[in-house]
């Protein structure tokens, strides 16, 4: 990884960038196995050039007490590897060949071998947190993959279904993203011995700007390039994942709609076409940008009363990074 | 559950039987969730009648010192979660249609619910254990769950390869199996607060009580009638996972040997029909049998020293039954 080398993670990461590497280390770690087929797999899937988002979030969220490495560098390691291990298991289950511009575990390997790394990037991660000897963390950290596995478990049961409403939207997206995302700054605050009341901001700040960051992705898979996101347009409705902008097509013409037509019908390229067509000649994306805002500014908002301006303000340009990333 | 009914478990049970329930009623608890269809997957696995020998293995391992209910209920719910979301998987990747006498979640529903929900249960156990407060198993759990699927991932890469001999094969199994056996021992000892050579003392029971019992299993794919054991005789080596009895079958004759024929040739039930009989009629089940009982008489001796002789002697009697219960 080469983010110590990338101007713009110096405006992000700031007074964390430095400890990066550490964490790096810690990830990689995981592959020095005596099993020279493990330790390839694990080298493939763990040496990606990641941003590590949610990691330089727990060392940030540490930086307002005792910012303690030795505590903070295995959690980070640890919210990483979680994160990974759930992106091994959805490629799986949605066949994906490919995830950051390399060829994925079920495309390399095979569907079996994808299933069971999966697992064991979940035991290590679940043994790195153990790292930290602290209760609370390792208590937050099964709860958390207990709520992500809900969410994706919720969004395979909601399939196809046009017309599961906001609720029902921001329930899933709660649990398969921003779950992580509160548990990396929830750790690192309480890791780092800070009063309960600010792991709480920190915590709620982590919760808000993992759902600006899954609604702002949700919105670019109806305008994103293809080339850029490395996956077709449209991709999460033709998998029948209806997401905030196709629920606001539905909320304005229940009967008649366009993706209910897709859903039902034989889902034809045809179809979806029109879908992309009504998203984008309405102001659907407008609205959804502004729920994104709202829950960035949510987030701005938690940590709004905190001290230490300078992590604080990483915090707060993270917001802005988290909506804008892929566009 | 209608363990506390059977008069077979009260021998084998004996000074635990009547906490089972309270084990059983911890790990049903996984399926008190606000999600119709998430309760229904959990039903259905969790509340099949399994005969629960490793969580009684915890509670046992728990008398020898402060049996202390609080601590021991969910870590041995958490031992058996364990053991079911691996079976899911198990399932899942050998795309087996029953297990337990029931269809299996794979069939049922799809592999990606049967993975999802496989990852579930995963969590419910890591979150149960984390109930005991303690560091300690917490992070025997971690290190239990990498080693499983090690185990898992062993056995997958080594599929079909016929020569690769008994080191190997009992490392394997190490991992995939007596991992979990020794984790139920151990846990039980370390929350009883046990005195540490003790404790290693039933960790090397529940090792050596997992090899006996994994050896034994893997005879019975050899030996058992098929409608007894709800899957074909052989199919272990059909899916190519070449077990004690091929490998005794190959190191006695390299080159000739029908293993190799079978896995390298076009595996026609013809070749693997001469693999059985040749297991049949030659001394490979009796010499295998030899290897499962060292295991076996290593379990006892492990806990030769232990006092409390009610529960040390319902130890000895499951070596006893880990090694005749299917046959």
């Amino acid at each position: 990884m080469n983010i110590g080398r990338s101007a713009g993670f110096e405006e992000l990461y700031g007074p964390v960038l430095g400890d990066m590497p550490r964490v790096e280390a810690a990830i990689l770690e995981v592959g020095n196995v005596p099993f020279p087929w493990l330790s390839t797999l694990v080298k493939h899937v763990l040496g990606q050039t990641g941003k590590r988002m949610r990691p330089a979030m727990t060392l940030l969220a540490g930086k307002f007490a005792d910012y303690n490495l030795d505590l903070l560098v295995p959690m980070a390691a640890s919210v990483e590897l979680l994160h990974t291990a759930s992106l091994v298991h959805d490629d799986t289950l949605d066949e994906a060949s490919m995830r950051r511009g390399n060829p994925t575990v079920n495309q390399l390997w095979n569907k079996n071998v994808a299933v069971l790394f999966g697992d064991y990037v979940f035991a290590a991660a679940a043994e790195m947190v153990s790292r930290t000897s602290n209760v609370r963390v390792m208590r937050l950290f099964a709860q958390t993959l207990r709520i992500i596995c809900d969410g994706e478990l919720a969004q395979n049961f909601a399939a196809y279904q046009w017309d599961a409403g906001r609720d029902q939207y921001f329930q899933r997206i709660g649990g398969k993203t921003a779950s992580l995302f509160s548990m990396a700054t929830e750790s690192g605050a309480a890791l780092s011995g800070l009063p309960e009341p600010q792991v709480q901001a920190l915590k709620r700040y982590g919760h808000s700007l993992g759902m600006a960051f899954q609604v702002a992705d949700d919105i670019l898979d109806f305008t994103g390039e293809e080339t850029a996101m490395g996956k077709a347009v449209g991709g999460d409705l033709a998998q029948g994942t209806v997401t905030l902008p196709a629920i606001m097509l539905v909320e304005r013409d229940a009967k008649g709609n366009a993706v209910r037509r897709y859903l039902e019908g034989g889902r034809t390229a045809e179809d979806l076409d029109t879908v992309l067509r009504a998203v984008r000649e309405s102001d659907v994306i407008e609205r959804c940008y502004e729920v994104a805002n709202r829950f960035r500014v949510e987030a701005c908002q938690a940590v709004a009363g905190l001290p230490n301006a300078g992590a604080r303000s990483c915090l707060e340009r993270l917001t802005d990074y988290a909506m804008a990333r892929h566009s």
